[in-house]
């Protein structure tokens, strides 16, 4: 039996979520907005029967056995977090930091019984679904080197607010790539160890960001991971990712895997191929024929991908006949908190590479920091 | 009235370049081969009187006037510095170290009569010419970010040799990447101020090259470079290019120039182009109507640009009476030493930056380095 959905979220994800949802007969019970007009607003449109702008009457919703979480960056870990503790199953984005993405992770193993999966869709995705399995059976041979773009017309909401903050997760390192980084550890079944990179903020002022207001986060980045867990510079993986958000009036979206017998591309939802030896790609998955709503500054891709994260909720839920039980095998692939963790620890290992020129290790938290840390380091670089 | 030429090299390179000489109206008077046998064999192929694998067989010719060197990049400073010498014109390929390309420079500058250009053939190719036009015009505004994908079958040759090692010239950063970086400075009209890259030999064996023979050449390579002259890390192009020659099968070349206003891409010998606020792509040059030869090992924008610079030399000496004598504005575009100098200091701060993994500066050589330098610091640290 479905469970009860209530949403975290009105921009655009929420407002292509809840069809998406209902088209596979989940209901969904209450709405939280982050103005009660906001709310009122999209529940109408969206025929949502209850709204809110206080967190906890959504998440003490006595119909709502699944938490669907797409805010800001900077709110996700409270909520998610909270939504744990009063038992329900929660889907979310990622978290502003790692330290709320520890905190994210913490909560999680407390609660093993619920489902608790990171809502990053390129996973989800049929191509990179295919990609995956190809990979595994060896299609490409030993994985070589990973390469991706992503350019597109800017990430910016059209009025100042997170996404034109770095430090509120707002950015194409945070937002795209992200996914990109949660994608090639799913493809190449390893971790980065190590990480180059290089932010820009090329366009810091625009028509409507102007006067004292400057975007700081960044508009154009490219970094590299050497993927491994030998941790030697010599062997293992090399992924380079370029993204880029000073393109209007295009989406490029291009994951090559490069292997020593061939490689496999995604370009935007359809996956080619090539074996060493052979005259030319082939295609390998056509996912033209898919049908589904056309969305304003949402590229198919994630669209697509949001839409089969979707269906396999809908198949782990419905396997069981409680509401609130869900079964692992549909959403084994999605990506867990801690996945998320791991995203977040190499956002943050680029963005200090970036101030810092070198190549930065990767290390998961393990324990959180204390959070008097900073203070006590102040108060010791005063008195030196 | 058109020079009498000599060619150094019995490569495919030059198996091409003299064909294209002679359909400008060139002849080609003298064939040097590093043995008797390959000079031989391809003079009779190629119908060029006379053959040696004396060098100054060839630069002592009387009918001699322009000397063409493609050989390997070891042997290049020795003979074009010595051709300048005996006052003829040079047109060269790159030569292995940033010490051997400051001699040429020398060289250049003593004998500034005599024409002396590389060989790098992407900036004739007309699809870039056309590029640069449109963004000195300003097409693109200003320029942010350029993005380079150089990708195709092994560069090694069939038996071991100099593709093979790295010291000796070989890998894709010196073969191909020293166009590019020729080519974005060209494009861009700056010159890198530093630069992060890695290297990597991922096939470092194969069926012909084993035993106790190893490919120290990379075969893939990403390197970033930050342009422009005022040394800071906050403006300026930032370039990044990525070569992979582990992709039998295949040949992708795409130079992308985003500026603030609009992009354009050259994908192959095609240009295309596309302004912010524009539905789609714009097709600038189409110059797939262009009929040459057909060369197995050569891709089509080396193989156009090749001839391209023919062209230009063509126009370069027919302006003149004397055979000698030519016009500096037909290969005013072309690289010259001074450029090959650069090139070269940039490909050594890649390599020395993917071995210390930290961004190295790009400084020319201003004097020749004492070659007893290197014993110098030897025997002190003997002596600590």
């Amino acid at each position: 039996m479905l469970p009860g959905v209530g949403v975290f979220g009105t921009g655009s994800t929420a407002r292509v979520l809840v069809p998406l949802l209902k088209a596979e007969g989940f209901e969904v019970h209450a709405l939280w907005g982050r103005s009660e007009e906001e709310a009122c607003c999209l529940a109408k449109e969206l025929s949502i029967p209850f709204h809110t702008s206080r967190s906890d009457d959504v998440l003490l919703h006595q119909d709502v056995d699944l938490v669907c979480i797409y805010i800001p960056p900077s709110m996700t870990r409270q909520i998610a977090v909270k939504a744990l503790g009063i038992g329900k199953n929660v889907v979310c984005e990622k978290a502003a930091t790692a330290v709320d993405s520890f905190k994210m992770v913490t909560a999680a193993r407390y609660y093993p019984q619920l489902l608790s999966i990171m809502g990053n869709t390129l996973r989800f995705l049929p191509a990179f679904a295919a990609m995956r399995q190809l990979l595994v059976e060896g299609y490409a041979g030993e994985i070589q080197v990973c390469d991706v773009r992503v350019y597109g017309p800017s990430l910016l909401d059209e009025s100042y607010g997170w996404t034109c903050e770095e430090l509120m997760g707002g950015g194409g390192l945070h937002t795209v790539g992200s996914q990109i980084i949660d994608l090639l550890s799913y493809l190449t079944g390893a971790r980065a160890n190590r990480v180059h990179g290089l932010l820009r903020t090329f366009v810091q002022q625009n028509s409507l960001i102007r006067g004292i207001r400057r975007v700081t986060s960044d508009d154009f980045c490219f970094f590299q991971m050497l993927m491994g867990g030998t941790g030697s510079s010599s062997g293992g993986v090399c992924c380079t990712v370029t993204l880029n958000f000073n393109m209007p009036g295009s989406f490029v979206q291009e994951v090559m895997v490069v292997g020593s017998t061939g490689r496999l591309v995604a370009r935007g939802t359809e996956l080619y191929g090539q074996r060493n030896g052979s005259k030319g790609e082939e295609l390998l998955l056509d996912d033209s024929g898919w049908v589904g709503p056309e969305v304003k500054n949402m590229p198919l891709p994630h669209l697509r991908g949001l839409s089969s994260m979707v269906k396999a909720l809908r198949q782990s839920f419905q396997a069981h006949e409680e509401r609130r039980s869900w079964a692992r095998g549909p959403v084994a692939m999605a990506p867990t908190f801690e996945d998320g963790l791991y995203v977040q620890t190499v956002v943050e290992a680029v963005k200090r590479s970036s101030c810092s020129g070198e190549w930065e290790c990767v290390e998961i938290m393990s324990q959180e920091p204390d959070p008097n840390q900073n203070l006590c380091e102040a108060l010791q670089r005063h008195k030196n």
